[in-house]
């Protein structure tokens, strides 16, 4: 039985984030979204710790939002990929890129959303700014601006957080979050 | 400094995490959308310990998506109230919302969102039903349909959490969280 975080609340959004509003949850689904499939590309893209990950996936495929696939013999495989309940997250997904687009980075934005129909990008509400069309997760494509973090900040603290990319840091942080899970 | 959450990660989505992905903060941006605005009345409605909730409006303040405002001298008394920045994460508290009376409630919705205007719901693009309105989070009211956790859920673990309403179980969670803020 998983515990409850919201004990007290009755409230679709408070069980909406009883399922998905753990740490890196939502970024696994973003990775999903964008077309990773195996643990190993997660894990890379992510840089989170392989324990941490798989209790993730774990969990997403106990909701039925992720399955897993066998896609080789000997030895076994496995992707990953969203089931409709995981590619009917892409509002939340939007909502929370297109909020931080405007106020949680600066400069160029990392990602675009466009339609694939025109090419167009999505407004708010997931139109297309072209076509005026409704966009639906299927005919929208994420295409990458190519910015990176502004060079002032990665001067900063950002510089110094780097290698954690690499091996050692990341596991090491491991037993804090297993100990503890928010 | 804030700790970066997701330091690897240069992306929208997880920038506006790290701001409001904190266990309790979205809740806390519903019930400002809900028009609680006083400490205590916060706290009632969320039985969350008492630093947590400071911590979380601090943090909030801190980035422009709450303003805290003197309504009383002698006792000097402050209310809460969201900014624009705030009222612009309306979008991602109706997807959860949407998200979460689809699959992750069952029985009936506690909550439905209007159209002030014309009593319509709103569709998953926020757009009213009724009279096709593309509706704001200012001509938008949640009504309360009085649905109760169903009772199956209610005789099980629920049950047991439920004193967590009252006083003590709550601050003695406190340290918990205080010691690992995930």
């Amino acid at each position: 039985m998983l515990k409850r975080d919201y004990p007290t609340q009755y409230c679709s959004m408070a069980a909406s984030l009883e399922i998905i509003g753990e740490r890196w949850t939502i970024l696994i689904v973003r990775d999903l979204f964008l077309g990773l499939r195996r643990f190993d590309d997660l894990q890379r893209n992510l840089g989170v710790a392989r324990n941490i990950l798989q209790s993730r996936l774990e969990r997403l495929i106990e909701h039925g939002i992720v399955r897993k696939e066998q896609y080789q013999d000997r030895p076994a495989r496995y992707e990953y990929r969203l089931t409709e309940k995981g590619i009917d997250l892409w509002p939340i997904l939007i909502s929370l890129l297109q909020w931080g687009d405007h106020y949680a980075i600066e400069g160029e934005r990392p990602i675009v959303i466009e339609h694939k129909g025109c090419g167009g990008e999505l407004d708010d509400r997931r139109r297309c700014l072209r076509c005026g069309a409704d966009v639906s997760a299927r005919e929208a494509r994420a295409v990458r601006t190519g910015a990176t973090r502004p060079a002032v900040e990665a001067a900063g603290p950002v510089q110094t957080a780097a290698p954690v990319e690499a091996a050692a840091p990341v596991e090491a942080a491991a037993p804090v979050e297993a100990a503890a899970p928010a």
